[in-house]
């Protein structure tokens, strides 16, 4: 028996807490999860999910454009914004309750309440006020959007987590940020019917993705009508006589919208968590500093998903999770595994990602071969669309492996979750050039493309 | 300097007469190729091509209905088949445009004739009645709808050929047959907003498919709407006073509709070809008999494509015709490999498939694992359609690797290709298990089933 209230404890309802804090109920541990806010995370409540319904909703107005060129006429389609949050509402309603049932039934104690750690072993819940200890503790409490503090008028901005539930849907929308969040919600504003402009302080959206895709996914997105200013940035905002907000940009003057969105990067939610009191160290961004088991400085306390700060995705969370039980309480020392992560942004067109990136891959090896192809989907030729597909393998002309796919277009971020297969298992190119083409696809490109449009050795591009 | 008038003659200018045609003529090769209808084949003619178009076409009455749970309304739509057969030719003859250049590109001379057999070197061109030889040559005459002569008024009946330029989208249709073809088509009628009906002899549409994605796409079908009578067959066709078909079944009475579609397999177009002059074996379908490297059993006379009645995909054509090329002309013996070709059918939700089915897998391997997954597709969640997605990993228990994959469900055709190259490189369940998940996409639930849903040992299910 453990002199402890319980074997477990878990701080935040999210992605990695919650299953945490399952699979060890399950294992027959005394396990209880605190949250303060909504079970889910930042997944389910105010990320991934809300954010795909709403690229889904987003879509529509370009089907009922597409239909035209196959044949049909479409009478006059309007938007209620108010309907469709009503119904992601409902539905995340759902997802939550699936998520507390299966920490009930697998025999979790959910607690309602923000947790914070007065100790290495100890955890006050502040909605009772009373303190409750555990053999192990893992932290899982998340990060939300950096407030960007030092912007005057920052309050007047709102940032993802307030976008969902919008009062109203604005005309005019400015969405600071040029990561894969700002680049998301440019294109459901956009496809909603909102004036959207992107404004960016980097030469490029997307930064650290294959150039290919960042340059692709910027022409489709101005094609469309999103306008996007790179090299500038915000230097205030305020209201207007009429409530409106007006941006004080570097480059570009004054603009005048209806909401400024702030898409500036996380920050790990370590504030008032009581880490100096338990002894667990963070870096310079406030991040739990783990190892290679999330331990953190403090033995028994355990660190895993965004809090951490290695790689700000759900199922990576959900990794580290099963990482963590299995160390602890399978007695199988297992580390994350970090490596070849495949991704998705799920911007219009899509972006589908996996390995690295032609400039990355440039550096590390000798020689690649690089497989490129530009196409327009079969759809557009009747719809008319003026969209193009990208898709890109980089090869080490070494060992022929495959280190990385880059894909813009429709269903991206379904075929990179297979080219991750692919490439996890060490794939090389002649295992693709082996595979039969399914047609007519856009995937076949990627297995049809049999020799190099260019190679790049040492950091020179020959034909 | 070779003693003939051409190097290489090709009949038929479909996807593997045109492939090798144009290999051939780049090599500097002397080629003739010679098609009486279009160049482009079954595929870009009336295949795979507006097939695909048509499921565009048809998809879009699900979006409309699709988008009102999404916060849309939408006006009243129409659909005008006119239009979408007007657009779809234009996109064929840019097509057709395409091969014939690649042709002329290349070097080939082209020729808009049937061009028959007269003997192992000889080829008679119908057109101008003139003979030419050749040192080697292609038949790539690929396959035509079977006409079931056995059927009484089946000269009132329509194939797939006819379906695409009807000269009116009928109101009701009954379609015969229970394979993709049939299938493919019975989900774009009903999609335009077709009363359709399927007919097919078999226990199950789709024979030899995986039984979970026959039911599945069964019981999806006619939850839309789409009738299908299994177990039963047309046994008459008949034309009413006013001009509609009345089909006689064995079980099901008299079905008057507008159009009856026969889709009961292909036959190859071996008929009037000259093989006997030339010395060319068929089998008893009419198929010509090919060995491992297209060599008929006629020395310099090779077949190719649906003709051979190998395996009748456009890709393999085109492969079958790439390892011609190799064999003849490079120097480099390469005998088509027809083995783990994924597939798709696009019906409505599309099937995606690669290796052999469970109930195969059960037969061959002496313990598989069966992991099953079937859940609502995420934007049904909003939509409110009761659609299924299905999917399946067969694994062989003694080497862990995947044997064959299965899915029902939105971009299945785009999964099937690239988990090709997974099962083509021989990955195994753990691979699948170490990759991580792309969060959310539909393909994620094939690196995330974690357990067996069930094993089968010796033809029996156990836990």
């Amino acid at each position: 028996m453990t002199a402890f209230d319980y074997d477990l404890f878990v701080i935040g309802g999210g992605s990695g807490g919650v299953r945490s804090g399952r699979l060890a109920a399950a294992l027959g541990k005394k396990v209880a999860i605190a949250e303060e806010f909504r079970y889910g995370g930042t997944c389910v409540i105010r990320g991934c999910v809300p954010k795909k319904l709403y690229v889904y909703a987003s879509q529509f107005s370009e089907h009922f454009e597409d239909a035209a060129g196959f044949g049909w006429s479409v009478g006059e389609s309007r938007f209620d914004w108010a309907k469709l949050v009503a119904a992601k509402e409902q539905e995340i309603a759902r997802l939550e309750g699936l998520y507390r049932k299966g920490l009930a039934n697998a025999g979790a104690e959910i607690l309602d309440t923000r947790a914070e750690l007065v100790g290495p072993n100890a955890v006050k819940l502040l909605a009772s006020g009373k303190t409750v200890t555990a053999e192990r503790i893992v932290v899982a409490v998340g990060g939300h959007p950096s407030p960007h503090d030092a912007l005057p008028g920052n309050e007047l901005c709102i940032t993802s987590n307030e976008a969902f539930d919008l009062a109203a849907l604005p005309e005019a929308i400015l969405i600071a940020g040029g990561g894969y969040i700002a680049v998301e919600f440019a294109n459901i504003f956009h496809g909603l019917g909102v004036n959207t402009t992107l404004i960016y302080r980097g030469k490029e959206i997307l930064s650290r993705f294959d150039q290919d895709m960042r340059r692709g996914l910027h022409a489709a997105m101005e094609e469309k009508g999103i306008r996007i200013l790179c090299e500038d940035i915000i230097q205030a905002v305020s209201a207007n006589s009429d409530g409106r907000r007006v941006a004080t940009t570097m480059k570009h003057g004054d603009i005048v919208v209806d909401q400024v969105m702030l898409a500036l990067g996380r920050v790990p939610n370590t504030k008032d968590l009581g880490l100096e009191a338990a002894g667990v160290k963070t870096d310079e961004r406030g991040a739990i500093i783990v190892d290679a088991f999330s331990r953190t400085s403090t033995p028994g306390i355990y660190a895993i998903g965004d809090v951490t700060d290695r790689v700000q995705l759900t199922p990576v969370a959900i990794h580290e999770a099963m990482c963590f039980i299995e160390t602890e309480y399978r007695n199988n020392p297992t580390s994350p595994d970090h490596d070849l992560i495949a991704t998705a942004v799920f911007s219009q067109p899509e972006i589908g990602t996996v390995g690295i990136s032609e400039e990355e891959a440039a550096r590390k090896f000798e020689e690649i071969e690089v497989y490129r192809a530009e196409f327009r989907p079969m759809k557009a030729t009747l719809s008319g669309r003026k969209e193009k597909t990208i898709m890109k393998l980089i090869v080490n002309a070494a060992d022929r492996k495959v280190v990385g796919v880059h894909i813009l277009g429709h269903d991206a971020g379904e075929m990179a979750q297979l080219l991750g297969i692919s490439l996890k298992a060490g794939c090389t190119k002649d295992d693709f050039d082996r595979t039969m083409a399914v047609h007519p696809t856009a995937a076949e490109e990627l297995v049809t493309m049999y020799r190099p449009s260019y190679r790049v050795r040492g950091g020179e591009t020959i034909a």
